[in-house]
């Protein structure tokens, strides 16, 4: 079956009574049909947080949209709302290693994430045949320590010029800059190879073995000017035993990192993840 | 904190547009706040589940209760209603195994289930110390082939009696007839011990271990006329290789047995699940 | 490191006294170093199982390897040996889906699997643009009901012509007849889409979805002439809810086909599966 | 079935030809009969680790046990041999918290773990009845900041008198001291409410919660005179989201705990641990 065209609004703010029936109320006078709502109560610091999904009345999807903001405000929440037929714009970031690049791409080929691929952004060539191969720009910007700040800059005129609602470090090697990130205007995805707090840094998989952890992790996270420490989307673990080495553990890492950053990108691309101070609401 | 005293409603019927506005706006216009709404949508069948949680005005909790039967039925849904003021109560059914029975009662004693053990029941007197040491009322109703029709009727007497409004089979040994479950007018959770479908019926570690199947499992079910067969609550599975022989699938079963029992009867008791044909809907 | 050529030695037969000392003696006295030996006794059938992987002397390869089957005959053992420095040649079987395809493609160039990829056959032309894109050979041999016997005596044809030792199907969407699978002369391996015996034959995820199971699974399996019955290699299996539909159900089904496909592919390169009756011994 | 009493034993030493084939012909030869034998390489440091479980000749167990050291000394390695025939005695550390005491004390009246538990040691009268209903001795011996010396050296002088073997520390809420560790003379096995090397030290679930992690893990390691640092046994995780509070995951933590200090446990009394270095091989 087709679905309808819709609007997603995330929202938080100061829990109050009769915000779910405000809400939902706004949108049925409107003409709209809700179908899916989601909210969550934070007991402790007092927050509401929801998410709803719904099909405006014909022809009223970007009025509504624009008047949801003023209505959230007016309840003292601050919302972000996304029109389903407007798809993001996304660029993805590798260097060597190709595992979640292919991955990303198959499944965005088989229909899993609504999103349009804009570029790949590359600090090396290694990956271009792969980028032609799925009909993907292919963008090399080479960085080393001496012109990394240029380097940046190219790779944020780019951004710009292509309108890029959302990066996505798929395995890219390099540390993105605090200016890079507030200067990009948009959310970054990184995965990093180990279950965060554990093993931040480089080298996460030696770090591991040399520690004897009997699980090793991924991580996907939005990346924030402090390394390894933004807001965590997406965890999850596989076991290792005395028997696996380093070269083993990178194997079985690479299908964890594979799956760990293809849901978190799916989930935000969804619009199901707030970002509330250094965590994340899931709407799952 | 201490959670206020509140009413959890689960209804579904006939989707159509508003059913989240006129819910939430009933609730918000009788003063009362919603803690927790979940809504589902089955595309293919039309139908609009929810659950829906939260605290009524003062001294209003009965009345609501009541009116919202009505009020769902003005809607052409079917509704329950819990108070979570009125604990359920609930009687285990046992045999001999003793795992379930110690693994429900320590998680009730550590407050993880909110309701009321009123007795255990067994065709075997082998669990009473056992009961005597959590202060637990035994019964003990012997079962066999020839007088099970009797027993079953000093079964359902004594439920009645009790006023019981949940059966746990923990590792019951016997099948309970569809009069028995017909007439014990309270839903019966049972605990089976592999991933249903596979292996319905008699000794199903041995039927795994025959198969050779690479992960055994538990099933969490709502007990119905045909064995093994009644609306799936919970399962979960665990990882054998070659060396586990059937004596190890009936350790590590007993694992699986135990959390996926008690995670069906604490939904169960929340009010988080729906029975929708053969199947359940889990707001969890 | 460079791992030094090896030969593995698959064995199984009755149990007797002093087996592990006989053959570890065996090859010690040849001038062989084992690396990994593993073995099993199954109490209940009085059966032994081993796997050992050594360094032969230099130059004594294929002398030990004709030598040990006559070693483990006289002990009254089957076994089968294999040398590292022999890749399997393998050959894909594949219809529409391209997910397991891409997924063992993407792994054996990522170095995953040892062993030579000498075809992709298929019922269909429509893989053939991603076969040639990594330089595959792509054989297409159409299949009906009417000349079903004809298109396998070519599929026959060909692995023959290209010595095949192993047959994957990466969902090959035609089930292979009793006449092929004991022509072949090699292994089969299937990817099934549930968690067998649940749900064999057609379907499995619509019947998945209609019975309201809480968790979906994939079953790798070598083929036999029984469909969907043959020993199990490996299984896994991903939670689902009420809301995910039988697309969603699909979707996340692809990873599980995908993982377990290529750890039962894994596995049985590096001669770690041994069938015994009706089951395996898997070695990892 | 009976199972014979066997020994087994763990040795480690610089890797070197022909290990496997000699300890395997040292048991032939005198009459035993290998059951089980597990070992390892690891290649990076040139290490060779060995279990083996055999049943001796009939009346010569404590002889071979003896005479298996002088052997393995020959061989340039360390070995531990222990005899089925002993049951290890353990003590079982608890302060209030008695998920974890339950949960072992359970197990081990079902068979699930082969030793006597000789004492129940706490710092607080707290669960004294439960231990009594188990018919378990039960000492309080309270700690203070100022007394802790004193309070750890009357439970030194309880464990030489009752000649334990292995300490379980069940949520003990207190660090023991390097001195105890080494003054104990075996081994320490604590359980840690976090997935190590994250969130170690006090309240880890009020860690992981302010953290935003999206699973929580325990981890079971043998205590070092370092607080939460020790060789890894084992570890697992469970996912948790935004929903969950501290409570919650204090409650989905029990349940990690329980299983992942069990599993730990089983593993050591069944010799299955070889402490190396920082790290632990588990032949399981």
């Amino acid at each position: 079956m087709t679905t309808p065209a819709t609007l997603v609004a995330l929202l938080h703010g100061p829990d109050q009574p009769g915000l779910v029936a405000r809400v939902s109320g706004w949108i049925f006078e409107r003409g709209g049909n809700i179908l899916h709502a989601d909210q969550h109560r934070d007991m402790e610091s007092g927050v509401f947080f929801q998410r709803v999904e719904w099909v405006p009345a014909q022809g009223s999807a970007s009025a509504d949209s624009a008047a949801f903001h003023a209505f959230a405000a007016s309840l003292g929440m601050h919302a972000r709302v996304a029109a389903s037929a407007q798809r993001p714009r996304v660029a993805i970031f590798v260097s060597k290693f190709d595992h979640c690049f292919h991955d990303l791409v198959l499944r965005w080929r088989a229909g899993e994430f609504a999103c349009d691929l804009v570029a790949v952004v590359s600090n090396h060539a290694d990956l271009a045949p792969a980028a032609a191969t799925y009909g993907l720009p292919f963008h090399v910007i080479p960085v080393t320590a001496a012109d990394k700040p240029a380097a940046e800059a190219r790779q944020l005129a780019l951004l710009r010029e292509l309108r890029v609602d959302l990066v996505i470090m798929a395995r890219y090697m390099q540390v993105l800059s605090g200016d890079f990130l507030s200067g990009c205007g948009c959310p970054v995805i990184n995965i990093h190879h180990s279950f965060l707090p554990a093993f931040a840094g480089g080298k996460p998989y030696h770090q591991a073995a040399a520690r004897g952890v009997k699980l090793i992790g991924a991580t996907a996270h939005y990346a924030t000017a402090i390394l390894d420490d933004g807001p965590i989307i997406q965890q999850d673990v596989a076991r290792v035993t005395h028997r696996h080495d380093v070269e083993d553990l990178i194997r079985k890492g690479r299908d964890l990192e594979k799956s760990v950053l293809a849901q978190a990108v799916r989930w935000h691309l969804e619009n199901r993840v707030l970002v509330y101070g250094h965590k994340t609401v899931v709407f799952d």
